[in-house]
């Protein structure tokens, strides 16, 4: 640091002043509905009164804002999920792409009938099948090598229904909800069953939720000194930690410390974390997107293969957590097309 | 949000006015030395010098806040870890208050050598008996009960040579260093071979470093519904992670998911971290605490069974990574006593 403090002070003036405008302009904003895309109706009502509870210094449910920890369940909560896991159409679109170099993989199933496009003979294979898909996809490059395929990816795939990039099938309602928790002084965190890297590198763009505050599946990584004498992280085949269902809160303990006092979810995969939740002292906020709008997204519930919600939406309704109904209690589902 | 813009203006003119004194006053502080416990010399200088360059606006070296990730090892970095790491003095002192419910163990190793104080014996066990004696005292219990005999332990243990609590034995030039960094839009990380649950009930009290700022080794923990049908989590006697060594650049991934740009560490375990940071592109800080003051603290290095630094001494000065030198070094080690 340079100059007297006298000199310092005049610097520093400008800022003062852009400090001061700034407060009294920051009043007529305020003043208007930080959630626009939800109707007016009991979940609404919830989330802001929740938030306005745990906020109000001196009140019964005060929560200082190091323990406002908000966790999301990403596929379907905040994002579509359907028909498949985005991550999968990830994984089936970089088989095509590496097949050239693979081939016996024209009559090696799993992915001979990816190639085929005989999906029938795919579901026949099981999970058995996806996961040698993801284990082919997801390792046998460095870490860096990977996150650059997936934002490749994700700047040029669209979804095949809505033909919109699938960064642009997040809810806007949750990315509302986000930026208002935020706000409120909350630490926003992902807690998916997807895969950490392919999630970190677009999370902190569409979501505004950075690298480190990202809790998902993962592979081992191992430490190599490269042919350069240069460290990479190889990503190995082999699950390390699969994060759904009771692993949520395992993976909540680990990543982030704290038990959250707010969480998000849509299918059973994320009931432990709403019990998890439930669970603390003091107020909690639990809530389940419930899919009931096949016009402007997917109508599905305890039948579906993917996002099933049955149990939890049992104890979710009988615990009176909050239920999102997206046709009833969401004006608007995607942000405005861009393009 | 209630009140007119209007009444909303007026009641923030004390914050505002509050603001703008804050900004004078600030100016007198900042003119003083933020790391008054390092001597002047090239380790102080090379700190300065990379924080200053990397927060230059517009200079060639300057890096975006988000990615100013600063990772610190937490045993011999952070705090001091001889006579034995902290965290085993934990260990011998639970199996000792557990002992009465095992009375197994008065007749089995290793537990029977470390309560007949037979430390050759225990030694004689090597790894596989303090593996032993971590999984008898850090499983079998939920993690809010573990979190509870951590924070019981820290609150009444004494460091034998020095008499402190063992909180209190930990090196003020770097608590010093940490709030500089912080100070400086960086996000700082503990990265150790300690355990996770061990350091986060005091990490934030201590450094300031909260929770989910905390990566080390960890068991595995597993979702139960107690008996009161409120879910726990249940520490298994199962390793599940081991950050060390290499351990350390795949704790890093998985955690923060960013490379960091400045490290600190003080053993060969720190190698693979210190070069993974070393590896990324732009300006980056290594650093290296060699401890060389057995008045003050310790001395040792190449020899030392706890906090061995060898390798990482030859490879960090071949590369010119900062090497603190204790005694020359740092004006106190530990924070002035507050009994």
């Amino acid at each position: 640091m340079t100059g007297t403090p006298v000199l310092f002070i005049t610097r520093r003036w400008p800022l003062a002043l852009a400090c001061v405008l700034w407060l009294c302009v920051a009043g007529t904003p305020a003043q208007s509905d930080p959630l626009p895309s939800w109707n007016d109706g009991a979940a609404k009502q919830a989330i802001s009164g929740f938030v306005a509870r745990v906020t109000a210094q001196g009140g019964a449910d005060f929560v200082p804002p190091p323990e406002r920890i908000a966790v999301f369940d990403n596929d379907g909560t905040l994002w579509t999920e359907q028909p498949y896991y985005f991550q999968l159409a990830f994984a089936f679109d970089r088989i095509k792409v590496m097949a050239p170099q693979h081939p016996e993989w024209k009559t090696k199933k799993p992915f001979k009938s990816l190639l085929d496009r005989d999906m029938k003979g795919l579901a026949a294979g099981g999970e058995k099948a996806l996961l040698q898909i993801v284990a082919a996809t997801h390792s046998g490059m460095t870490t860096d090598e990977f996150a650059q395929t997936v934002r490749d990816w994700i700047a040029t795939a669209r979804h095949p229904r809505f033909n919109r990039p699938y960064t642009e099938l997040v809810y806007q309602p949750m990315l509302e909800l986000l930026a208002y928790l935020r706000g409120n002084g909350f630490k926003t965190f992902i807690v998916s069953g997807g895969g950490i890297e392919f999630m970190r590198p677009w999370t902190e763009k569409v979501y505004g939720i950075p690298p480190e505050q990202v809790v998902g599946s993962s592979g081992v990584t191992k430490f190599e000194l490269g042919a350069d004498g240069k460290p990479v992280l190889m990503k190995q085949p082999k699950v390390e930690f699969i994060d759904d269902g009771p692993g949520k809160p395992s993976g909540i303990n680990r990543f982030i410390g704290r038990r959250p006092i707010f969480a998000f979810g849509n299918s059973d995969g994320d009931l432990q974390m709403l019990q998890w939740t439930a669970a603390g002292n003091g107020a909690r906020f639990m809530g389940i997107v419930h899919h009931t709008d096949a016009e402007r997204e997917y109508a599905y519930d305890r039948q579906s293969h993917v996002g099933k919600l049955d149990k939890a939406l049992d104890e979710g309704t009988a615990r009176g957590w909050t239920i999102v109904d997206m046709k009833r209690d969401w004006k608007a589902i995607y942000p405005a097309a861009t393009n």
